[in-house]
């Protein structure tokens, strides 16, 4: 794509000594100003990064217009209002889509599944009966879509994804390896008198909407009875459990690691922070921020737009880092008012070998 | 299955004004309220869930005894002591099996391998030598089962799921897709004068009892000399990780993406809670209740029966509360006493642009 | 191997009143005393362990030298300096490699794909363009080898490992199953107008060097536009999460379940417990140690060679621990003060059926 190109579908502004000359330069990727090349565009934020990017090979730099309106630089410059979101966009349209749809010989595709055009389909990929794959979706080596799964649109199946039967994905949905999706909840009946559990039925859908995307290991459940629902524009990190009757909001964001117990429901534009717990049937607002390693128990609702939740129990942020700093002022302060007592560390944590360097 | 059928299989006294017309009518499945059909059975704990399941076209209503002996309805009732568990149970009277199990022509199977009357095998499944797998068990698509290792009878196994050379299933064992056992364990010896680490031997063995069910994602390793074991009835959750020569006993439950190291022994019944670590060495009684993100630390013990801890380190749950609510107590306290400290919000909990907005 | 053999390679001192006789006995493994056999070598390293070893079947017990100075016994003893170290370099001695590495006919293998020799690929394995795997490393079943990646000699990828284009591992690297090197990182750009989210691009690479060991269903992203690094004899454990653009240094052990964020640095010989929790662009000291269950905030640096930390946030075990018992001592030092307030327990905490044993 030529500069001008880009500056173009970015609506860019495009600027510097030598843009004019540098218009019909060949753009090949978006890169960092450690990594580029003279066809590659990187992006800068602030004077540290602009410095680096002007001294960079980059054959053209994307700024914040203001920043670029005040320099007087010889590299060509694209001017916009969010850089980063400007990058971004340059990186999608400079993505070279694979050519060639191809369905591998080795999958094993039933006779009853429908595949629409320029579906790709790669080796070992197991497709079920009654399955139905969108246009120009692409399933990864070795994954398994079960008996009448719904794939939409440009959706891209990375390797040994595991989709259950009656999963539903709509369009532009994206599934990093080893994700496991429509997998049974954890619902048990306990018979008090043998103490033996039984499975509750888990014999509900998944829904995962538009343009979700979904990392690599994740874990999301079908309802039990009903569905589990993951709504438009969600993404989703690495090792991230969701379990069964789940709703998720539209433009949701979940940080690696975390779990969210069955029945919750999480509201429109949330940010969930890493190694979050959500414990079964609360209910986040929309629009709250759970901070990283944060705790809502069973039965909660927290809410608040934009407001920061952080701790476990889960607290407003400022009522949390007011007890953080009294906390850590208490020893001392109990110190001040009488003798220390005479054992302040509790034995149990005394330092044992690491499990690591033992049988 | 015809209506009175069901009622005999769960002892359930058939009730409702039109129970006796309703006898011989079809039960194709269970459901909730929401989603019934005429030929569903559903259930009813309370009057709220009752009145929905009255409303819904479901062909009977499963309710607690007192409740059915109340009512004056015209749908088919069934009463029974606990509503839940004849409704699990009902969800397996009704479960059709897979009429015809089937070998895959794709599968690998070595010859050296066993095979049962009535197992099941996936496309892509890889059995290796010497591998036993017992009377209708069902392998699913891509998993890999190592070398001498033993499937027991009526074992389902989801896709993708690997299982190494030596671990050992018992009957009716079911294991989710991408789920790992019998991997190594992590343990090393530190050589003191180089820094680095070499791997402990681990070499040992998994043994996974009858009825145990393993959610997905989950990994469980093998022991380093010895055994790691799960014994009868345990239930795992998705993204759970269990470590070398863990032993845990009868019918404990283990919610999502907890982790139990090395060497640590949890009770018959206790109930472990979603995101808990169990540090080496640790044991937990039997019927202790582990609240959800709990932490025991290495070489603890903490038992009682239907005692709950909570918090990290755990501790019981009145004394966690007790130190909760002081806490939350403490900043307005110390403001009474004397003003403020200038600065009472570290600063390093200053917001900032979080990661899933960076590069 | 005979016993004086193994002596020589463990640069053992052979002991003990039967030691001449035993110097051309069999040896065929390790063992744990409880699984000894009479070709067993087992380790003590104290005088329970000891008593042991003496009363297995073991042809030789390895000691640490004053212990085995002292001893006066018929069973042979090896002396060394590290009992558990030369037990673990035993049994690497010990381990039989698969004779006839074995490149399985079902294997996918692209025809530009490069293959060393004694290179052995499992069924159903795929190896893409350009892919490099070095001399006498083994795919297990199932693998994914992405377009252009490179693994160096002696690598073991058990089975269903994906490895994603572009990423690149050294010479004796072990990844165990289920496991996902280079996946998309987890980064976006919200579009404030619309409050969608676009995938910051995450096209770097992910380098794993020398010596790593990765466990069971772990997840490595690569960098979003440079690397990600996990350096030298780095130990990896299960069901970890590893961000885009982290840099591990060398030797360092991370326990199962701990979480990086993008962009942070762990320092050379660090320790990380499990659980643990590290936010983007954080700054791990060089041999700092992590106790298990502990986080470390966005931006946030944490040093000091040896000194351990604990805690949300993590701060220094001494002042962890004075607070941890303040806060225990605080409740009744309240009620000291004052009359206790009439509900000490909030109600939010009121024990409520788990979710488990729910719909």
């Amino acid at each position: 794509m030529r500069l001008v190109q880009l500056a173009e579908l970015l609506h860019a502004e495009l600027r510097g000594e030598t843009a004019d000359q540098a218009r019909e330069h060949e753009i090949s990727e978006v890169a960092s100003a450690k990594s580029a090349t003279g066809t590659s565009v990187v992006f800068a934020q602030d004077a540290a990064t602009f410095s680096q990017a002007l001294s960079s090979p980059a054959a053209a730099v994307i700024v914040p217009t203001a920043m670029g309106e005040d320099a007087n630089v010889l590299k060509p410059l694209l001017l916009v209002a969010n850089p980063r979101l400007a990058f971004a966009h340059a990186a999608q349209l400079l993505r070279t889509e694979d050519a060639h749809p191809v369905i591998h010989p080795t999958a094993v595709i039933d006779g009853s599944a429908l595949l629409a055009r320029r579906v790709s389909v790669g080796p070992y990929a197991v497709i079920e009966p009654d399955a139905k794959i969108g246009e120009s979706s692409a399933i990864g080596a070795g994954a398994v879509i079960g008996q009448g799964a719904v794939i939409g649109r440009n959706c891209r199946i990375y390797p040994r994804v595991v989709i259950y039967s009656g999963t539903e994905l709509g369009d532009h949905v994206v599934v990093h390896a080893g994700a496991i999706l429509g997998s049974d909840g954890f619902g048990y009946v306990r018979d008090d008198a043998t103490g033996e559990y039984t499975q509750f039925p888990q014999q509900g859908r998944l829904i995962i909407e538009d343009g979700v995307e979904i990392g690599a290991n994740t874990t999301i459940d079908r309802g039990a009875l009903d569905e589990t629902r993951i709504s438009r524009g969600v993404k989703i990190d690495n090792l991230v459990h969701i379990g069964h009757n789940v709703h998720v909001g539209k433009d949701v964001v979940i940080a690696a690691q975390t779990g969210i117990s069955g029945s919750s429901i999480i509201g429109a534009n949330a940010v969930v922070g890493g190694q979050v717990g959500i414990g079964d049937h609360a209910t986040i607002g929309e629009q709250v921020i759970l901070g990283s390693g944060s705790g809502v128990l069973t039965h909660k609702k927290v809410h608040g737009p934009g407001v920061v939740f952080w701790g476990r129990p889960a607290r407003p942020l400022r009522q949390y880092l007011k007890e953080l700093a009294a906390l850590a002022r208490l020893p001392e302060k109990e110190a001040a008012e009488k003798p220390a007592p005479k054992k302040s560390a509790p034995k149990k944590f005394a330092r044992k070998k690491p499990e690591h360097e033992k049988d």
